[in-house]
């Protein structure tokens, strides 16, 4: 029997491989984000977007290998802080260590594909608070939620904290990613207030995406990356759980896509494609608590909910006056909690009310940190560009370059 | 020696990790026909034309589960309507069934795989009917056409059907599914009739594409998606077997590029680039019969040859005024047609008579069904927009939204 | 024991899953040099710009078929010439032959592999030359310089020639194949001399891009793409290697966006998107040639520093007038120097000595190659186009189709 640890034994290498193809396409979500904020909001505001969403991946990965996977993950706090468990101090460059020594991938892959999944939770945040938000503070913002916030709550359910103890189940983190990166993006909007024009004399005014193309492209990215996202949450190839996962997020997605096509043809009398786009990512969102769990047919039910509640929730935050230029709290937080919530309804063997307890307590923790760190931020250098240059658009003003040289643009819109 | 059925059987994990690597790669192939449709017609119908091929996948992906699956797979026709094969009644969590119990990869990654397959047969036509469908009648057509009329041809093959029996070689669907969506997307044009403004005074008048960048983002994706469709269709990640298959496709491709150039170079005086991309589809298309059965060397002259065939296609096809905006029949009907039929030219092992049964039946089989559905939908519910609403575009006619807000468009084009 | 090379042996297929999977992600750089090239450009040249990437990968695959390959790895020079060896003339059907019965994967799998290698090589010239060269003489400079040039160069390092032999470290190719591009794109640089209007009056001009959504979508797709690129040049799924592979790739390249960020926001007093774009591929140029020998921290710094060099040589290659529309130089060329000298800085086992040398060696190879090359087609078949064609734009001029038919577009920027 060969070594259970080298690279010649064949069961090692086909589960490593497909957790790095994993991480691959969960890597691509990144792009998928950058081109659906950019497409749902207008050509003025594009490339501090698409500015955002780039230095994001790279924050956030770098703050998961010095601070965060030690605190998520980590038995030494202190070693945590100081990086040396992602950064691999005392692991051989074979990437195993004794806690790594039976299991289906290495160290290295574990790190690799926790850095990307924690840098999608900020960039969830980055939508909502879009064409207002001054770069460098969201920066700031985003380098410490990624750094400690999402770590602290992935370490409750996935490193061996009070969550997962209590039986809650988040399979990929309809909780601990997406609502997470729910709360912070309500948080933000709270605190910065809506756009200049959004509403004006009681009327909510409809200001439009830029290029639905672009956000279409991101939406399937999104979907595409969704198959490392929860196949690779399996943490390992095994053929059933995995093909089982691939087999729910589907169903859920286009369930989603119907859903969503339907309640907005209904309700707002013609087919919405921004609503159908949110339709699917909200389907994906839905099932990403409980792929592993629900039967296909639940998946089935469970995303054609979560589409139909996010064309209301996005009517809804409206109606309220959370001015959210791409539906970020709708898909990720609301079908975040609507996710984790129907695993309690649709799997006999999870608890409704733990999914319940895990729901609020994330939700106070989060909140209440993004809603003090954007607080802060603003009592100190301010959060929010000039009206000026809100109007001129955060392209020229934080940047000095338009996204669309010689294209002829109407920036009043 | 480990049970051949376990997650633990490194054999299996590897074989159905590379099938579900091949159905990440087909579903994206979804985003690749809306880029490339979308960017190869009109800025005002980009919403419609991104709507429904995202509600295809949707439309697809469900009837595929509730039925498609069934037809084309199932022992038990009653079963198969009432969907239960496709949402797993009887199979276990990990997808292991009587059937599955010594292949190569789960029956879960069996269905995922074959309904990104189907999805794609109703895609197809999406391209050929654009800028003057309507979306509702549309819909209905899609969700006939990938329900029944696919995994009744599907069966014929694949399925354990008469042309499987007789010898008929199609590896990957040049005609199963390539033609298959040709064959709609031919009835469509002959029923619905050219796009207005297309065919004036005895002549015709070029309508342009709006983005040839979206048009080519779509291509490359079509390209890399190819290599899950035919190296997906192997049924294992066989290493011989799926790099012969890489190779042949990718010299095919690169050989209608090459074709279509210097066609296109010749007869129309310049090198033009939607002719280039519909060369490498052309390509695509022409090898996906044959891939495992040709020669490196035979797949550079059945792409070469699919990629003049393109060009002359595209030019006839426009000279009998059936009006196709991006060139659909051309690439999926004509080119499958040549790769079947190349099959029984290249291999000895296949019969030229054989192929030719094949895209007959095939192609009597689809093109009348399809005829019959958009005559009876036109007959009764209607297909076509209005006049008024073609001229102003389908974007805000059907939809109620433009896809490029604030950009300054000329929609008399 | 099985045999080690059928398909039933679980370790062969999982490796060669794995080569085959890098292979479909470094194809799909080809789009991210299609989409990054034509987005830092103008949108009067964007078609042009496209059809040059999308006939590249098709050339760079045939001449590597025909005659790359076999001068790279050939044992026998006629044999290469004639192109036995990469169409597989005494290869059977699995891809097995005596030098393959050993490895992770088949001779097929080899070729496909290296091929799309050979073709980056090409199309990296491709944005440094935009906007102003002849398509003709450039697909002819490009067929010559994959098919012959960069074959030999390969062979020196990674075919058992004098570069390999000395113990030259260059793992995936930051002086083989980025300065190799990088070379031939200065090359071309010089001999073609600025666009029209870019130096004035003894002032540089800026010449925005048209499209910073594309040039960002082209980045991601690119380092998405390495993931292959770097994780395929293991050249088997060793579970170590790669992910230690993927671990330095990322952390390189998240530390290139962080140096080119701060670099231009201190230097140019802006945070400037296109910089940090260039950073990111900085970082993953710069981390290519040792990514296997590195550690995690190396690795941040040597992304880092390339990060901030990619600013200051864009900037110094613009003070001395050599117009590079998109920075290949600076990115592919000054980057893969540094990466390549920095693997003898930061592994101890690698001599700095033998990298200089190999970065001279193939330098000069490649820069008078290329230089005389470019300058033999200049002196006959010329390679610029008219002025006249260079104002009204070469989508127009070489290809007679708008890029963005219906926008309304300045084509005088």
């Amino acid at each position: 029997m060969p070594d259970p640890r080298a690279a010649t034994d064949a069961l090692f290498v086909a589960n490593n491989t497909w957790m790095l193809v994993a991480t691959v396409l969960v890597f691509i979500m990144h792009l998928g984000f950058a081109c659906l904020e950019s497409g749902m909001t207008r050509a003025k505001n594009t490339t501090n977007i698409l500015f955002k969403n780039v230095s994001i991946v790279a924050i956030g990965v770098l703050t998961y290998a010095i601070i965060g996977f030690s605190l998520m993950y980590g038995d030494d706090v202190l070693a945590g802080v100081l990086g040396f468990r992602g950064l691999g101090i005392g692991t051989d460059a074979a990437g195993v260590t004794a806690a790594y020594a039976d299991g289906a991938y290495t160290y290295w892959t574990d790190f690799i594909f926790q850095a990307m999944f924690a840098a999608t939770a900020a960039t969830i945040v980055s939508g909502a608070v879009a064409e207002r938000v001054r770069l460098g503070p969201f920066l700031v913002f985003s380098a410490l939620y990624v750094a400690l916030i999402y770590p602290i709550v992935g370490f409750w359910t996935w490193g061996g904290g009070w969550l997962g103890s209590l039986g809650f189940h988040d399979f990929a983190g309809s909780t601990i990613v997406h609502s997470v990166g729910g709360w912070g993006a309500l948080a933000g909007v709270v605190v910065l207030g809506p756009r200049l024009g959004k509403y004006v004399g009681g009327q909510s005014r409809p200001i439009m995406g830029h290029s639905l193309p672009l956000a279409t492209i991101g939406m399937f990215l999104l979907w595409f990356g969704w198959y490392g996202f929860n196949g690779g949450s399996v943490l390992s190839g095994d053929p059933g759980k995995v093909s089982f996962v691939f087999v729910t997020t589907t169903l859920a997605a286009a369930a989603g896509v119907m859903g969503a096509m339907w309640t907005s043809w209904i309700v707002q009398k013609h087919p919405d494609l921004s609503m159908v786009l949110n339709g699917a990512l909200a389907g994906l969102v839905g099932i990403t608590a409980g792929a592993d769990v629900v039967s296909p047919l639940s998946a089935i039910v469970i995303g054609g909910i979560a589409g139909v509640i996010v064309v209301f929730s996005v009517l809804g935050f409206d109606r309220v006056r959370l001015d959210d230029p791409v539906g970020a709290t709708s898909v990720h937080l609301v079908c975040g909690v609507w996710g984790t919530l129907a695993v309690g309804l649709f799997s006999s063997d999870v608890s409704f009310l733990d999914q319940l307890i895990g729901v609020a307590g994330v939700g106070a923790f989060c909140f209440a940190s993004a809603f003090v760190l954007f607080w802060a931020l603003r009592a100190t250098v301010g959060i929010r560009v000039s009206a000026d240059e809100e109007l001129l658009g955060l392209d020229i003003g934080e940047h000095g370059m338009e996204a669309y040289a010689g294209f002829q643009i109407f920036t009043t819109q």
